[in-house]
């Protein structure tokens, strides 16, 4: 982010969340699924572990819309990652057997190539001037880099909600360079209800004045957009049962307020206050609009891979109260893989946590995560 | 609303919405359950059939959050009302049988007494000087025009969501003067996740700069705010597996778009347009947190009555598909009912509408109020 100018708008804290990843470039024109090119690109990437001498122990983590490649803590960024006590010596992503690299997404704001970063035809952030990326593009620039570190072959590609979509889409479009699957809280499609709630996440920054068609970058960022957003987004995240344990109907003392009263209006509040701060609104825009347009429904018409060229061992796991990425999607996506010649191991978790479970339920998710990367594939 | 002057922003269309109703006035202090007094208020009605002669054939529908008092057609409104084919001759609501009445809520804008009407004391506009309302208070200021009307006793009270809500207040509030009530898709009290879901709609509307604290009468409207507002609401009023089967993931042809572009988009911001044009965003403000604070829990500490009140026969129902007052809430709120003496009759729907099959199925829920209304007491 160093490269921009942002003398305006409170900046977010970018920095704070990421330090001591790696960059690949990419120093050729990459052209997207949907038209529009990146003349060259950016990945940021971390790993933990070691390779092995054959390069064949590694396990690709992949992020959801708006985490970071920096999945665990390592010496170059001792802060905890987004699933720290999932990775590590002995855990459930054992760092003493596997090399796991994880990434920040093209379109992402953590250092790699995204919205925020300068267009080098203008100089200028490429704003909503940068083309519509796919998951399918997604893989395919971690393929290069890939490429480029000499991993010919994955032991594992491992993800949950979004990272659960990348997860299966490397499977499908390059069958041959991946063992085994695990995908977390994801789909085979993105269903209307999902795009729906995240529309209006989109809706709610793009309708915020200072989103200025997503020209910001030097001016007022659209933050109050931001905070409604992910307000929407948390309770996609959460679940009712979850919030009534936690919160139930507590607030305020006194005279009720139309603003945050209620502890779970509270707490949502904050976590828009974070967010803004944390994450570019344009990458959350792109990012979220490439997982409606993730299908992998074999006649979906679009010409690109399908769930039938999955055939590696995978392991599904939904969660009943996940309103996101309902537990019936999870059951069509293992049903369809079965089809597809894919050995499925198919876990359903009754926590109460909802799409998020995958953040927080170390025995369950992890166990079954550590069983199938220890399988024969 | 001829008082207001809304010269700049483009001024909601409430004119085409209501027409012909009656107003009752109420002229004196009214004393609010949070504090705050309105000096007088009104409240617009509508009816339908007639009063028989011992005035004991009063039906009183209660409408949700943004409807008016137009429920069905008549003479000086000819357009359809929000539950026109459930409300007529040998409809469900049999108006040969009863005097039906519905009335726009305090707090409302479709004629009666809300942040958009002029506060006495200053002549302007209340908007966030209003004082908090209450469903009591709603139930309260119905029952002072009930008494103008000169009826002592309704034969029953029905109503859906916040007309559920408003069923049992007034069954808790005056025992002695309801013969039976129905809830539908409604609840015992609010829970944290309807409360979460109404705040991120309040928070859209908030965040709007138009809102400008409330003050934006005669000014520009917060439509925008509005408009993400009423987005929000409409994905908790239906269902993914009806947008499945309606919309599927049907786009525009071409390179995709951030803003509306999947047809379930182009739905969402079709009912945001309408809407931000038709109903006053303080209002929304208002009446959903009334929806918030409704909780007739025995333990809630309030002072208030409680469901433990309420001992007339009750129909309860509740459909599989709601996601804003789901099914476990209708089963709660029959159970407790039930331990406070009501015969109840429970029905629990399983159609694809969401929340709104109220207003849609006119076999299943019209059939189970109308032999309700048909029962003795």
């Amino acid at each position: 982010m160093a490269d921009l100018d942002l003398p305006q708008g409170p900046e977010p804290t970018y920095d704070k969340i990421v330090a001591g990843y790696h960059t690949f470039h990419y120093a050729h024109d990459f052209e997207l699924e949907w038209g529009g090119t990146l003349p060259g690109f950016d990945i940021a990437w971390e790993s933990w572990g070691e390779p092995n001498a054959a390069f064949d122990n590694v396990v690709l983590v992949h992020t959801g819309l708006s985490a970071s490649s920096h999945a665990h803590s390592q010496p170059d960024n001792p802060n905890p990652g987004w699933w720290e006590g999932f990775i590590g010596p002995g855990a459930a992503i054992d760092t003493d057997r596997y090399w796991v690299l994880c990434t920040n997404l093209i379109g992402g704001c953590y250092g790699s190539t995204g919205p925020s970063s300068p267009n080098p035809n203008t100089g200028e952030p490429w704003a909503t001037d940068f083309p519509i990326v796919t998951v399918k593009d997604m893989i395919r620039a971690q393929l290069l880099m890939l490429d480029h570190l000499g991993v010919k072959r994955l032991h594992a590609s491992v993800g949950a909600s979004l990272g659960g979509m990348q997860s299966l889409m490397v499977a499908a479009l390059a069958p041959e360079r991946v063992d085994r699957i695990a995908s977390i809280s994801a789909c085979m499609r993105s269903y209307p209800q999902a795009i729906a709630l995240r529309f209006m996440q989109r809706q709610a920054v793009m309708k915020d004045a200072d989103w200025n068609e997503g020209r910001y970058y030097g001016r007022s960022f659209p933050h109050r957009g931001m905070k409604v957003a992910r307000g929407i987004g948390t309770i996609t995240y959460r679940s009712g049962p979850e919030w009534q344990k936690r919160f139930g109907r507590t607030r305020e003392e006194g005279v009720p307020r139309l603003d945050a009263d209620f502890q779970v209006e509270s707490y949502l509040a904050h976590q828009g206050e974070k967010f803004c701060l944390q994450y570019d609104a344009n990458s959350y825009l792109y990012i979220s609009k490439a997982m409606d347009l993730f299908d992998l429904e074999p006649e979906n018409g679009l010409g690109g891979p399908t769930i039938n060229d999955i055939q590696c061992p995978s392991l599904v796991i939904g969660v009943t109260s996940d309103i996101l990425f309902p537990v019936r999607q999870q059951r069509e996506l293992a049903e369809a893989l079965r089809k597809a010649g894919s050995e499925v191991s198919y876990l359903e978790i009754d926590a109460p946590y909802g799409h998020d479970t995958f953040l927080i339920e170390r025995e369950t998710v992890g166990d079954a995560v550590k069983a199938h990367l220890e399988r024969e594939s």
